[in-house]
Parts: structure tokens; C-alpha cells; sequence
């Protein structure tokens, strides 16, 4: 960075907020939202919508619930103007759905406006005019007196035609650039509007105070708004919104922040579309009350549809990692944090506690349609815990804690050698390459058991090094029996040391999964795995693999 | 969401931070950067990293200045080992840049992790824990007292193998899911290590603070960093690390406010990889401090060659609207938007005050190496001043201020038609099409201009309606004298309104490019444009022009 010039930027100055109260306060409530998608959002598409997938989008809006809508800009757009015109001659806008636009303080683009809507049963008009230091300064060349005749001239035009217009309209009122305005100069033309407009408890404002730029840390923005709420005449009619862009990447915060601060109102598009970096993603605000137990008033239950319906529409990519919504935020690919998980969904499905407390799943994936055990990949870091939870969730093989470390790292030996994720398909191919029909020094060739009272029989045929033997013995369970044979010639000695066994698939065509732990003074233990249509002889083909693995 | 059970999700507590200092604070210089894209980045991507992505990603964080950068978990990773191995036998570290590994307080692992730094001359042993209230009790079914035990036993191993390790090391310690663990746990744990390794001037350990999961509006996360920067044992010696993740869309805002209370330290990545939602994108944040004119110490001044490396190596997807690096950050879709640019542009080049404020544009693309004016779009919402900054900008046409409401409506309907942006070779072409050689009722054929004194002559040879005139009358300039001898025969009245020209393309093969605005009482005003080798010529041209736009 040496070659920028030192002094090319200046720190954004600090707030004079003498009593800040923000960061004492949490969010308890869903803010009234408005999408900004067919405006904000579509002006900045490479493709911008056309009338059908504005149509499609709108449905979807009004399917989230969202009860603001803004549309366009229709007095500087003819394709905006005959959306909204569609809208209304087809009468698709519940009367529940406020229909907001957006227009400059010109006459003839405020007659356009009206004509737009005429037949809007509730309409927002979205006034705005340029307030920063800057945009006076080298845009337009106007005085502080001068901007503000212009937003007055603006709010009369709104008034005269207000008056011929049949249905509800409302103000709306943005000090464009308020990020860039003094915030004296931002509280005192909100206020000349406000009081032009003839504010009251049955005629509110919306004083939209937008990050066009966002221009500092969050906390300044949350300070400028609470300092805002504190010096807006009439606060108790004013509905404070919220406009934020993320040219740092914080938009999400800065209004949450904002929300802290007293915004009454949040503008924002869903996956982030507006100018340059994009205004706030509504998605994360929404999911993110929702993980805090604060209902949202915004349906996100079903998230690939919106993502469906959002990216045929815009015709741009959602990253991988977008909160809540990208392609990689369910997965897991560390081993300990495959095993927390593992753990934690076991927990919750036991627990009585009804809290969600998944450890790295800030939220349950169902809540949102997706699911986590579908996308877990596996690579060389992927740990024991994850690689058993494939086994378990895609074939159902409940593989004994013990063995989690033997196949994490037989799989992670793969990944390393292949160099890339594993499909769960392979996983399973791995598992069965080592555990089943292990055919080495010895092999089993048949096996008949029978159970007596509390004695069980069993009689052997088997391969050893090349020997065909058959052997007979009693003990106390078919593998006692079993392991009690196999000493008569064998000429390693173990222990059993655990047994598990499952049944796997369903009911009809249900199989037995056995594992078998053993022990000799030469081998700490060592797994063996066995699957028949009998319980026994799987336990018996469990002992045969680790016989096989062990002693090779 | 209404079919999210009530109770599922519980907001997160707030922190007990009576006399609060960090919203009163700024960011005044940059924190100590550690990288850990070969790490936590690495270990989230859907195929990791081979040997040569690793050594290429690794060359490039080099250059960009990072002086610690987290490798990889050696001991848990066959390739990780093989490939810190490979940085020291081919002597890739420099003196000053320290090499960090993760480990487990395992002694297996710790071993295993110091025989991959033999020959390391600087390295951080990055030890860590999950503290989390969740995880110890479903993961690990442990006491606080056994997970303090767990992290001390793991600062006695690391002692034990730094003493036979020929180089300095340095401790970090990470209590793990820190944002999920009670604040007085987390700062027993992290003071018992520090006592344990022996901390003091020389002997500075590093305690890094993960939001493993992000959990919390991000002003939270500030509260905990005060919080434990009030309670942490030797805090002048103690290296407040954060690490946070992006969960909640917060990760740069949680790190930026985590600075403002004291962090001394932040782990990240390029572009955010890392499990799930990625870790915090280190770019963003270095240039959001670069923006407010404090040098971050990592050199993004060629963001595109980051870009490239970052993507190449991770097989990621980076989104369009990437804070700084996005390929639509730098554009201006929005008509005001573009003109606003174009007058701040302008300004900036003539300012004699030196800080960049240019509206709409955070930073000088020029600083990273990106520009506005080649990726400017041009679609339905363009404005006027967009269209004139492409005319301008690639084709060199400086049209006078009062022609852009013209040119960007015709711009604009052509846009409309079309319905998707419009390159700027099709904008060209409409402005030829709309002001070049345009004959209708009349046109041109010869044209002699004399200047003798303050006298021109101007010999008129044109077609009026399928009729050839000649005309020949005096003036006092070339565009008068030709005025003149039109009105001999012309039956529409006008007047000259405006004129301007300036020459076009370079020296060599420059032409003259005028631009005539013409009034009567039936037309308020319209303009012409003439391009000829000849400057006079040009501006008949432009007049002729004018006149079958105005009267046909």
C-alpha cells in the first residue's frame, strides 16, 4: 500500500453522542421491512428483469411476506412504469400491500408518478434528493437553503397531486447520501419535510436515512441513528428506515446496529442485489432474529425456493457461503467439528430441553428446508466423527465408538492420496474394502450353530494358511462357541473384547451388522466387521475379518 | 416461520460490561495479521489445496506482507506435515515471518507437530480446546476443571518438546467455541495457561478468542473482547487474538468493533474461506482501514492478481459484489450515480485538496489496481451522464452538458427495448446514428468558406426537398456567413443557440467534432453534430444536422 498517497483518506468522523444507548439494547421485534428488490436491486443487474420475472418476483415478495413493496422508479423508466401499470390492471396487489415508488422533486417526473399509480389503493411515494457535503459541493453546486427548497418543492408537488389521487399515499422522505450530510443539515431538512407534509399521529413520515455509501465501522451508523431519533421532530410519527449498501461489508451489522439505535423500518433486497457491493441481504436479517427467538414476520422456511426464484431472476450467483443459504454453510468438514455435531443432533433428539444448541449449527437446517447430513463432504481433514456419521446416515452401519479412529484415518489415507472430497459412495466402498470378506490367512467356509439352554454349539469349517479344517466346540453364546473352536488349531491366541451388533436396512430385507473387538498381547485391538441374514453368522464373519486384519 | 416451534432458538445473553469504551473508540492502526488460509481455509474447501496450490498461496501471502501465517495441523494430516517439511527443506520461510500449527493436547500429536517444525526458526504452537458450555456437556460429558486440566496438560507437552526444538516458539492458546463458553470459564482457562507457560515481556503468549460459531449481533463480540481484556492476567503481555467466522453475515463487523476494544491481533482469510460461512475476509478489512487513511500493512495495490491466485488455488466462486474486489463493485448503474462520478472525477482531477471524494466510490479503483470507466454498464436505468461519461471516456466526444437529458433518453429507449445492458460500441453507434451525416430534407453537398478580415464567406451547395441550391452570403464567422446563405432559400426560421467543439482521437489523425444547438419558436432547442478534418466545416455539419432533426 505505500504507493497511496498518505493523506488520500481521511477517517470518518467520530459521532458526539454523549449518552449512547444502543449497545445496552438488544433486538426484540421484527422491524417493518420494504424490498427494495425490483428498484434498488434490479437497477443494478446486468440483465436487469423483465416483465415476467418482475412478475415472478413480486409473487415471491408477497409469498415471504413482505408488506411494503418498491417497484421502480416508473416517471424514468417505461418498463417500471408498465410494471406497475400491469400490477394494477391485473389486480395482483393484496390490499394489505403498500406499493412504494421512488421519484425526484420535478414536477413532470411526479405527474408520471401519479399516473403510475393511479388505481394504488396504498401507495409509499419515495422522495429523495442528494443531501451530502460532496454531492452539494461538486454535483450540484447548491446551498444547504437550496437543497432544502428542493425537497420542499418536492413534498408540495406530492401534496397537489396527493389530492386527486383515490387511495392512501404515503411519504417517504431520503436524504440521499446521508452518510456523506452533516447530521445537523440531515435532522433539519427531515424536519422542514416532515412539518411541509403536515406530520401526525394519523399522517406518519418515513425518514429513510440511507448508507448509500457505507462510509465507517457500523457503530458510527448506529450512532448516527440514534442520534437522528434523538432530534427528528415529532419521533413518535416518524417511521426511522434503514438503507444500507455494503461497500465495507457490514451492512448486515450497521442495521442491526441501527435497529438497536430506534430504526423503526428496514429497505433491503433478499441475497444482497443494489449498486456495487449491494444493499443489505434480507435473508440473514430475517434468519437472524429467527436464531435469536425473534420472530421475523419474513417466511424462510422454504430457502432453496427462494434462492430458486431470486437467482433465475437476477441472473446472479449466491456464494457458497452466504449465511444461511449458500451451497457450503451445513457442511462440516473438520473431524472434531463432524463429531460435535454428531453428537449434538443426538443430543437434541433426546433432549428435553427444547433449545436448539448444535454445536457449528447456529441453526437447525431443517427450519430452512435444507438439511445438513446431505451435504457433508469428506476430505483429508474430515475426522473419524464425520466419516461414521456418513456411514450411519446414508447405509446405517452404527459403527462403535472405538472404531471411529481406525476408519477415519484408513478414509483420511485415502483423501490425502486422492486429494479431493470423497462421495459418501466411496466412503462406503472404503468400509467395506477393510472390514468386509477379509480373505487372507484364514477363511471361514461354513459355519452351523445351535443353541441348547444356556449352551451353544458350534461347528467350524474353515481355511487356515491353505488347511482345510472343521472344528466343533461349545461355550456360552455362539461366539464363545465359535472363538472356543477356532483355539482347538489356531495358532494365534485373542480375546474378545466388544461386540456389537445392529440390524441394517428395512424390515424386509433387513440384514445383521456385527462388529467384533480383539485383543492379543502382540495387538492393542483390532475391528472386524461381519453382515448376514443371521445374527450369529455375522458375528462369526465379524470375528473371522478381524482375525484376518489382526494376525496378516 | 410459523412453523418454528416458540422456545426453539433463545437469544444470546447480553454482556455485563458496566463503564463500556470501545463505541467510543477508532481504528488508529493496524492489528498483527495471521493467515490461516492454509489452515482453517484450506480445511473447508471442497477439494484442498495439492502441494503446488499450497506453495503458490503461500508465495502470495508473502507478498502481500502477512508475517504469520497458520500452515496447517501437521499432525493430523499427512499432506500438511509433508508440506511444512517442504517450506523448510527448500528454505521458503523468511526470518521475519513466523510459521503457526494447530494442535490438540494430545502428546502423540504435540510430538508429531514438533517434528514437522524441525528447522523452523520462528513458529507459533497454536494449542486448543472447545470451552463451550454446549460442547462440554454433549461432546465431552466433562467439568470446567477436567477442560482447564485438558489445556494445562497440553502447555506442559508444549514446553516439553520447545526445550529439544532448535528455534523460538510461541504459544497461542484457543479456548474453542469461545462465543459459546461463559466469559469468567473462558478467562480462568486462558489466565491458567498463560501462568502455566510462564508469561512476561519476553515471553508474550498469544490468546486468541474465537467466534468458532458467530452467535451474536456483532456488538456483543466487542462487549466480550473489553470484557476479557479487563480480566485477562498480564494483559500488556497477552496478544488478544480474534478469529471470527460469518455465520451471521458479521464477521468483518464483529472483528473491526473486536479492534475498537482492544483486539491486538486478527486470523483470517482471503475472501472468506473457512468451515461453513467462511472465516473473515482480510481483504475487506485492510482496505476498509485504508479507506480512513490507516495503512493495514498487507499491499492489495493488484487485487486481480489476489483474485486470480486465491481462486485458483481454492476453486472458489468470488461473488460479484465482493467488497473491493466483486467485478460489479466499481460500477455505476443508476443515471445519478454515474453523473455524480463523472462530476466527482472531474473534480478530484482539478482539486487542490488532496482525500479522495468521489460520490459513490469509497476508493480510487486505480488504489487496487481496478478502474471505473472500462466496467461501467449501460442498461435501462442509465442516466444522461453515464451515456456522456462512455462517449467521453472511450471515444474522446465531449458533448456539452445540455445535450446529455437527450442523448439519454435515446440511450434509454433503445435499452428499454432491448431489455439488457448495452456495450459501449453500441452506444456509439447510436450516437452516430442519431447526429451523423443525418440527411433528410436537406442535405449537403459543397460547402467554401472564406475569412478575409472579420468578414467569412460561406458558398452553400445543398439539397432542400429534392432540390439543389447554391447560396452564397457573408457574416461575421463561419457559422454566421453559413447561416446567412441558408436563410437565402431556407423556409424555416431559427436561431443559433449554442456552439462548442474541441478536437478528437490524437494529433496525428485528430478531427473536429462541433456541436450546434438551433431554436424557432416551434422547436425549444435541438442539437446537431459535425466530426470533419476541417473545423469549420464540421460545425456546417453540425448545423445541417441540427436542421433535419428539428424540421423533419
Amino acid at each position: 500500500m505505500n504507493q497511496v498517497k498518505m493523506g488520500k483518506y481521511r477517517p470518518y468522523p467520530q459521532i458526539d453522542l454523549p449518552n449512547r444507548q444502543w449497545p445496552n439494547k438488544i433486538i426484540t421485534k421484527a422491524p417493518k421491512w420494504c424490498s427494495v428488490d425490483l428498484r434498488d436491486g434490479n437497477q443494478a443487474l446486468i440483465n436487469p428483469m423483465d416483465m415476467n420475472k418482475k412478475l415472478e418476483l413480486f409473487t415471491l415478495l408477497l409469498k415471504l411476506g413482505f408488506k411494503e413493496i418498491e417497484v421502480g422508479f416508473p416517471s424514468a423508466s417505461k418498463v417500471e412504469f408498465d410494471f406497475l401499470r400491469r400490477l394494477v390492471d391485473d389486480k395482483l396487489i393484496p390490499d394489505d400491500v403498500t406499493i412504494q415508488v421512488l421519484v425526484q422533486a420535478r414536477e413532470h417526473l411526479i405527474a408520471k408518478t401519479f399516473e403510475a399509480l393511479s388505481g394504488v389503493k396504498k401507495a409509499t411515494v419515495h422522495l429523495y434528493n442528494s443531501t451530502s457535503t460532496a454531492q452539494r459541493k461538486i454535483v450540484f453546486g447548491k446551498s444547504k437553503e437550496e437543497i432544502v427548497v428542493l425537497a420542499l418543492e418536492g413534498v408540495d408537488l406530492v401534496k397537489k397531486y396527493e389530492k386527486e389521487h383515490d387511495g392512501e399515499i404515503f411519504l417517504e422522505y431520503s436524504p440521499e447520501s446521508f452518510t456523506g450530510t452533516e447530521l445537523e443539515f440531515a435532522a433539519e431538512i427531515s424536519n422542514a419535510v416532515t412539518a411541509r407534509w403536515g406530520i401526525s399521529s394519523t399522517r406518519k413520515v418515513i425518514i429513510n436515512l440511507p448508507a448509500t455509501v457505507e462510509m465507517a465501522t457500523p457503530n458510527v451508523y448506529a450512532d448516527q441513528i440514534e442520534w437522528m431519533a434523538n432530534h427528528l421532530d415529532n419521533r413518535e410519527n416518524v417511521i426511522i428506515s434503514t438503507h444500507t449498501h455494503n461497500d465495507r461489508g457490514t451492512s448486515i451489522a450497521a442495521t442491526e446496529l441501527a435497529l438497536l439505535a430506534g430504526a423503526d423500518r428496514v429497505e433491503g433486497t433478499l441475497l444482497s442485489n443494489g449498486e456495487r457491493t449491494g444493499n443489505v441481504d434480507m435473508i440473514t436479517l430475517a434468519l437472524n432474529m429467527l436464531t435469536q427467538g425473534v420472530n421475523p414476520e419474513l417466511d424462510f422456511s422454504d430457502i432453496n425456493e427462494v434462492l430458486d426464484v431470486v437467482e433465475r431472476c437476477t441472473e446472479m450467483v449466491t456464494h457458497a457461503r452466504h449465511p444461511y443459504v449458500g451451497e457450503l454453510v451445513y457442511t462440516a468438514f473438520s473431524g472434531s467439528h463432524q463429531d460435535a455435531i454428531n453428537k449434538g443432533l443426538a443430543y437434541q433428539k433426546n433432549s428435553v430441553d427444547s433449545f436448539w444448541e448444535v454445536p457449528y449449527l447456529p441453526i437447525d437446517p431443517q427450519d430452512v428446508g435444507r438439511t445438513y447430513e446431505s451435504i457433508i463432504r469428506i476430505n483429508s481433514q474430515s475426522g473419524k466423527g464425520g466419516i461414521a456419521f456418513i456411514l450411519e446416515k446414508n447405509f446405517g452401519y452404527q459403527l462403535p465408538k472405538a472404531m471411529h479412529p481406525e476408519i477415519g484415518r484408513i478414509v483420511q489415507a485415502v483423501t490425502d492420496e486422492k486429494g479431493r472430497e470423497l462421495e459418501a459412495e466411496e466412503i462406503l466402498e472404503i468400509f467395506k474394502d477393510t472390514y468386509f470378506n477379509i480373505k487372507k490367512h484364514i477363511s471361514l467356509i461354513d459355519v452351523t450353530l445351535s443353541t441348547n439352554k444356556k449352551v451353544s454349539t458350534c461347528t467350524l469349517t474353515y481355511k487356515y494358511n491353505g488347511e482345510k479344517i472343521v472344528a466343533q466346540a461349545e461355550g456360552n453364546g455362539p461366539i464363545d462357541a465359535c472363538k472356543n473352536a477356532l483355539m482347538k488349531d489356531y495358532k494365534n491366541e485373542f480375546t474378545i473384547n466388544s461386540y456389537s451388533e445392529h440390524s441394517c436396512g428395512d424390515k424386509s430385507t433387513a440384514k445383521a451388522v456385527a462388529y467384533i473387538e480383539i485383543q492379543s498381547k502382540d495387538i492393542l485391538s483390532c475391528y472386524g466387521v461381519g453382515k448376514d441374514n443371521d445374527i450369529a453368522t455375522a458375528s462369526i464373519k465379524a470375528m473371522f475379518c478381524a482375525l484376518n486384519r489382526a494376525f496378516s
